[in-house]
């Protein structure tokens, strides 16, 4: 089973978002706006207890923390994603990293920079025109985070909330 | 801002009822397939900590149980939807009981008939066909569940988690 860790941010951001991702972005139907803690990784079901077990304890650990959203970019040349950029910042970094140890399966193909997709699949062309017209707009957005989810995936794409793990409170 | 009260089933059950959610269900791509627990309902997002806070304690008081499903069934002539029946068990009734006091904002327009929908909003014709063919399938399936989820709606009309509660676990 597939299963990943996010952020969702308010749902004013989400909707916002979403006005994007309706256009731009293909998997808009498969699972709401999100920040990725942890990219998606294969683990037993029978492993599940335990994550979330561990999880939970990377919760406990962590508080309630405010993160910026400044900009829109784009990974571009590596791929033609579209994102609302997250300024990188401690509790964000500590939540990556304490979720990337040997303790929890996956691997992540790039380094974390924090983001919100608003597109993606889109061809160069597409691309070239949407993150042109997309990055004059300007964005200044304060968002308070208090929790985050483990999510699983369904055989028809969409991701499914198993567990969601408050910061700050006792594992 | 809308909010609602569901129990996700297995994976495994999810992926089957999606097999007819995709054909039958006009919902299909705003929530996984679920038993819903508490209709949407209006609350103002002061009131969220409240509610999840209430919604804790009910958890805290309810222990994993499992449930059966038992049966296609239809509400027709209320309304043409066509459903996995699930048989009434006190946990469920209790859960339901519990966040349908004065404590809680929201009404029902119906009884509790705990069930996951396959299909609605189908003409009477469509019903009529589909109905007919599916209540011929054998179901009897035991499920667990260990957990329920307060949901929140976003301005496309997909639903989100906002916070897992796990049942039997300390408010």
């Amino acid at each position: 089973m597939k299963y990943g860790v996010v952020i969702f941010p308010s749902k004013t951001l989400q909707d916002r978002v979403n006005g994007y991702r309706k256009r731009y972005d293909p998997h808009y139907a498969l699972v709401s706006p999100h920040i990725t803690l942890k990219s998606p990784f294969d683990a037993d079901i029978d492993d599940l207890d335990s994550i979330s077990e561990k999880l939970r304890k990377v919760a406990a650990v962590h508080q309630p923390f405010s993160y910026h959203v400044s900009k829109v970019k784009s990974f571009e040349p590596v791929n033609n994603v579209i994102y609302f950029k997250v300024d990188p910042n401690d509790t964000l970094t500590s939540l990556y990293n304490m979720t990337h140890t040997e303790h929890f399966p996956g691997e992540e193909l790039f380094p974390f920079v924090p983001h919100i997709t608003i597109g993606q699949n889109l061809s160069d062309d597409e691309h070239s025109d949407v993150y042109g017209s997309l990055k004059m707009d300007s964005i200044d957005l304060t968002e308070i985070a208090d929790r985050f989810h483990l999510l699983y995936q369904l055989e028809n794409g969409v991701w499914t909330v198993h567990e969601t793990f408050l910061l700050g409170k006792d594992a």
